[in-house]
């Protein structure tokens, strides 16, 4: 895993020059690399507002307007007595799905994200909100092409 | 990536003797390691199906009951002109989700599960129904403790 927190600050990993293919394909093309969309795996430690669905609601739908993404269909649901939420946000270019486990302060967030989208720019909308003492980011690109030629 | 693919057959990667926590406490432990759940990140390659949304509900349907888990809500979304389609189905521990390009023959699946479920189980399920001619499986654990003695 990649942590790309550095001392509760948040860096862009790379450039988010995004540009979408032509045509039919709609995968995207960044520094000459072909993919499906970019993915990042956040853990939240020592986290707030974990049985909150009011918040963590508003959380995922401002994370995926920060992005530039649109929000097709939003899902909650709390548990009992954890009083643990799983949402999920269906968006027109992936999804964000959170599971909380507020008797330990941890939230699991999931941002997925093709198109002209930019996941990184979620990030920083979730710790304004959940306000975590501790967090991980790793980033994953999904259905990633290997050229022959790159060998 | 750890691919645990091998040659298309699927292997599973360690022990499924999953134990849950007792008391409050939702987090598993599982060899002496605490974790939240397991998240298993597929990418199908020479795929069928992939527009198919009746296909694609059955195969998430039926993935989630391989692994003993519990539908709480199907959601699927299919675009146009592209054909792809996003399906989430939220369960009562955690979530999988797909999001299909036609076009590539290429699909990203999740199956995050908590609890006592071996998203593991899936795998197979969805490869049945899927046919991926290439498949990458990677396996994260969500939230894993970092125990001060370990060190």
């Amino acid at each position: 895993m990649t942590d790309l927190a550095d001392d509760k600050g948040y860096h862009l990993s790379e450039s988010v020059d995004v540009q979408s293919t032509t045509g039919d394909d709609w995968f995207v093309s960044q520094k000459g690399v072909e993919f499906a969309g970019t993915h990042l795996l956040l853990e939240f430690w020592e986290a707030s507002q974990l049985s909150n669905e009011t918040a963590i609601e508003q959380a995922l739908v401002r994370a995926a307007e920060a992005a530039g993404a649109k929000v097709l269909d939003v899902r909650l649901h709390k548990f009992s007595p954890s009083g643990g939420v799983t949402g999920v946000l269906l968006l027109a270019e992936s999804h964000i799905s959170i599971h909380t486990w507020p008797e330990r302060s941890y939230a699991a967030i999931d941002v997925f994200m093709c198109g002209d989208c930019d996941p990184h720019l979620s990030v920083p909308v979730l710790e304004n909100i959940f306000r975590p003492g501790r967090m991980e980011v790793s980033e994953h690109k999904r259905g990633k092409v290997e050229h022959a030629d790159s060998f």
